[in-house]
């Protein structure tokens, strides 16, 4: 089967339902992202599943997306495991992989999903509030649910300008 | 439709058929790389398409892995725009969801990829040899053909070792 219009109809979805995707569904997310290559197979994500009203207020507090964390049902915070770095950038490009693994199957199962980046401006103070150990970075956190907004268009430069020589 | 199985049965192809994959699915690859997301929408990613006898033969010299270059049917180089870049951490997990979209769409054609990351050891060589301006960084080749090798077992870590908190 072709995936691309999986690929090319996922959009960044930021406003949720209540209804919280099923634990089967969100083991598949995470089967999604830990099938991701990896430079010398060294599987350098880690993941953290966050449903809790306690733990969404807390994790909020260190990105001004606060408020997305709390209405989604889930958020999984994607770590990196430092230990196992071979190269950081082939370990961002192998986490970049593992992130969209997990939003292309969230969408492939009409979960709409956010990558929230700006978590990293305050990714100590959020490790700490986690109370991680000092070996894992966190480099993003994503929010799933089912979407409550419109579908929106996307937008991508022309592909032919993408392509050189 | 879930695909995970896509996602989960992707395995490095390495030993290729001859039967170079359609115009048309060597573009759908494209533009399934080219439908990542990015921070900020920046899209930092270019491509360059290597199909002929002597730009694979330039190119593979700068590889140990010249063999599967000259090889494979097709090539893909994968460029870093570094003019549009804002976090180089950010943009290489850009890349990397890039990357993965375009093996994604190529196993989903029946197509074999791998990914080459040994090449960036030599990138300035090699961009010099493709005339890239400064700006222009590569951060991988990608391979593509039909598969002539039989089909690998995966292996990962026990995904619940991931999983933390």
């Amino acid at each position: 089967m072709d995936i691309l219009e999986i690929i090319s109809t996922r959009r960044s979805v930021r406003e949720y339902k209540k209804e919280r995707p099923s634990d089967g569904d969100i083991k598949s997310i995470l089967e999604a992202g830990h099938w991701a290559p990896s430079g010398l197979n060294n599987q350098p994500w880690r993941f953290i599943v966050i449903d809790d009203n306690d733990r969404k207020e807390g994790l909020a507090r260190f990105t001004k997306y606060d408020d997305m964390i709390i209405r989604a049902p889930v958020s999984i915070v994607i770590l990196f495991a430092t230990t196992d770095s071979y190269d950081r950038d082939k370990d961002m490009m192998a986490m970049g992989a593992c992130i969209q693994n997990m939003m292309l199957e969230a969408h492939s199962l009409d979960i709409g999903s956010c990558w929230l980046g700006e978590i990293t401006n305050r990714k100590e103070d959020a490790a700490m509030y986690l109370g991680l150990d000092n070996d894992l970075e966190i480099v993003a956190v994503l929010t799933f649910g089912y979407s409550n907004e419109p579908i929106t268009e996307g937008w991508r430069k022309p592909l032919k300008d993408m392509i050189i020589l």
